[in-house]
């Protein structure tokens, strides 16, 4: 793959971009690793970092009461609601140094570049860098933008860290009023609209040689924990037409979600966990432990899939003899990208000379909580190393970052919310 | 299912046989379980019942170096070759009380029975109380019944326990001495038969309503440890096209396993250790630990059923783009029941009126390691609660017990190991 250094305005703002992704990287709990969890020492430390560059970039920068840090570029007209982009400044453990981050420090180097031109624009732009969403710490995700979005859940407060410390006591020792979260939700119709620019952490884009992409929908996904229950027995005495296997009715069940998921081009289902407890060399599997988990960009694929999936399920264990007890443990609808918006980030791609590329985006974002108060899009940017994420060898290429730089110039001096339309 | 009490000449064999299991269940390691280890007091208190046993039975009693019991049961010729009959009174951790057990405890029954009438053979009957089978004190298995054979691999003898105590130091701690332990391999040629009384441990019987059974074969057996590495990803961001899921490749290929075994009636498959190291419900499985066990009463069946299975592996997986690492870990031929033998239970089984059924065993039994040293011959005992057994519900009715006493005398009265026959 060769990539070519197309930035005509500002041949370095993706090395800008990419050596504070690194400075803000030392901001980490363990040596050697990024990991950064909610109101940490080394997640107030990248909250401050993070503040200062946006007052560099001639931003007046806010903190909330869940400690989102705040940027705005004021606008000709400062009534005039928002257009919001921004993302988490929290990472997974031992994870990646661009995930959230870039859709944070991308919009802070370009306004910087429209504050040196003396450049405003008809609204204001507020980059927000959610504290929280990746849900570590507390088996609580998306806290920061749901708190803007005003979906913030109180009982939420009352769960405990691997200390035992609840999120209560970590906000009120980072010096932040939980009884004030509420006041963090942003007026209703504020937010004209809200973009986020986020690495894909997928393969699709790498695998198709291009750069950027945009989403279509975040997608919505059902869990389940499933257990099925054979009978154990004997490895030489059970003759194969005798047994009830727990693991092979697992096996045919697996092989039916993957040929089901496969059928349809954004829909993925996948079994991540999968154990027979105290399984045995020579001990016929009585029960096995599975996960899975179905997603798709569109909710009636997904829901289809489940169906089958399900009813497949009791055709295969009432075949095998083998009880199945089927959970769901989380489901959520997917979050739908605004036309226009969309539309807007295609004309970018096509002014800039990219390949108009949409995909849904499997992985959860900020943009969907925000969802629910204002319509959102966002970009993709390439992931190399097979399109690894939450792992250290996620990465991205300086030329990429430099030419969604270039895009999200241009999508935001085209943007105008007024009109629905990017002009 | 009814079952008939059938036996003309001794009523109560078979009560007797189920009260003295019932007693010798009493030397365990573990209150409320039957545990009995190599050399722990239950193993020596239960040689001791045994060879008490043994004694009001007519029979003359020595223990060899490894600790086996064995009682003689002397014939009007004291140098014509032996009948040797026997089986394992150690056990499984939380066992049942039935496996072994009855092969020891019925033809001393048997033999009280003859001795009660001064009824003698033109041969000697001795019953081996083989001091060890299952292997569990010190992962070695069939330590009594190998150093009768000969075959008793000395590197054992420096094996540990889960305290650290070498086999060595728990033999002279029990008054055996490891240098005496070639003295107990029999002579050449002193043992015209060994037959071994055992329960079935598996359901073909119980589901055939069949009480008894003559094995044809002690199955041999291969087993692997299997490694599958694909590549891990997220769960809502790799396409279906796009994985290499190390779990889907072993759904597929555990089903392989179940069809090619499925299509040989006395061939068996079985994955009984299924592993996802640190499976998450959103992350694809990047690895797979499997075991695999196949087992067959003949050896070209399953020495062409793992060819056949080691290379659809490759088939698989060079499909789906995983690497797999297979690794032998254990493997053994068959032992097959010498035709002679086999006849000569199904003659005795017809003379009782029952049906004449033969079966392989799955699981290994004393007899294996004897057939190095003598024609050897198996009688299945039906189980109960669906087969079951290395296990507290393992069970065996107490008819079954008096019906394979009936059988085991019929057999030993028409023995003729001359003629290699049954008269």
């Amino acid at each position: 793959m060769s990539l070519t250094f197309t930035s005509a305005i500002q041949p370095t703002i993706g090395h800008e971009i990419m050596e504070r992704l690194h400075l803000l990287a030392q901001y980490t709990e363990q040596d050697g690793m990024m990991t950064r969890t909610y109101l940490t020492p080394a997640h107030r430390g990248a909250a401050g970092q993070i503040a200062a560059w946006m007052r560099d970039a001639g931003m007046t920068v806010r903190r909330d009461a869940v400690g989102n840090v705040i940027g705005r570029y004021e606008g000709h007209n400062a009534d005039a609601s928002v257009l919001m982009t921004g993302s988490h400044f929290d990472t997974v453990r031992n994870g990646g140094i661009y995930d959230g981050l870039l859709g944070i420090l991308l919009p802070i180097s370009c306004i910087a570049n429209w504050h040196k031109q003396g450049l405003r624009f008809p609204f204001p732009i507020e980059v927000a860098a959610f504290s929280e969403e990746e849900g570590v710490r507390f088996k609580a995700p998306m806290l920061g933008s749901r708190a803007i979005a005003g979906t913030f859940q109180q009982s939420v407060l009352d769960h405990v860290d691997e200390l035992g410390i609840t999120m209560r006591d970590a906000m009120k020792a980072a010096d932040f009023n939980p009884l004030q979260i509420s006041a963090a939700a942003a007026p209703r119709d504020s937010i004209a609209a809200f973009v986020e620019v986020h690495i894909e952490q997928g393969p699709v884009l790498l695998n198709e040689n291009l750069a950027l992409g945009v989403v279509t929908a975040i997608a919505g996904a059902t869990r389940y924990m499933l257990e099925l229950e054979g009978i154990a027995g004997h490895a030489g005495t059970v003759p194969m037409h005798m047994r009830h296997d727990a693991a092979m009715a697992a096996a045919e069940f697996a092989l039916f979600v993957e040929q089901r998921c496969s059928h349809t081009p954004e829909l993925v289902g996948t079994i991540g966990q999968w154990t027979v407890p105290n399984g045995a060399t020579n001990v016929i599997p009585g029960r096995v432990v599975l996960s899975l988990d179905v997603r798709a960009g569109d909710d009636a694929q997904r829901l289809s899939a489940t169906a089958d999936i399900t009813t497949e399920l009791e055709r295969i264990c009432t075949r095998r003899g083998v009880r199945s007890t089927l959970k769901k443990t989380y489901e959520t609808s997917s979050a739908v990208c605004a036309d226009w918006l969309q539309q807007g980030w295609h004309a970018s791609l096509e002014r800039n000379g990219c390949t108009m590329r949409s995909l849904p985006s499997g992985a959860g974002h900020d943009a969907m909580a925000i969802a629910s108060v204002a319509p959102i899009a966002m970009l993709f940017v390439r992931c190399g190393n097979g399109g690894i994420s939450h792992n250290p060898a996620e990465t991205m290429a300086v030329e990429d970052a430099t030419l969604a730089s270039d895009v999200f110039m241009d999508f935001v001096e085209h943007f105008d919310a007024l009109n629905k339309n990017t002009v």
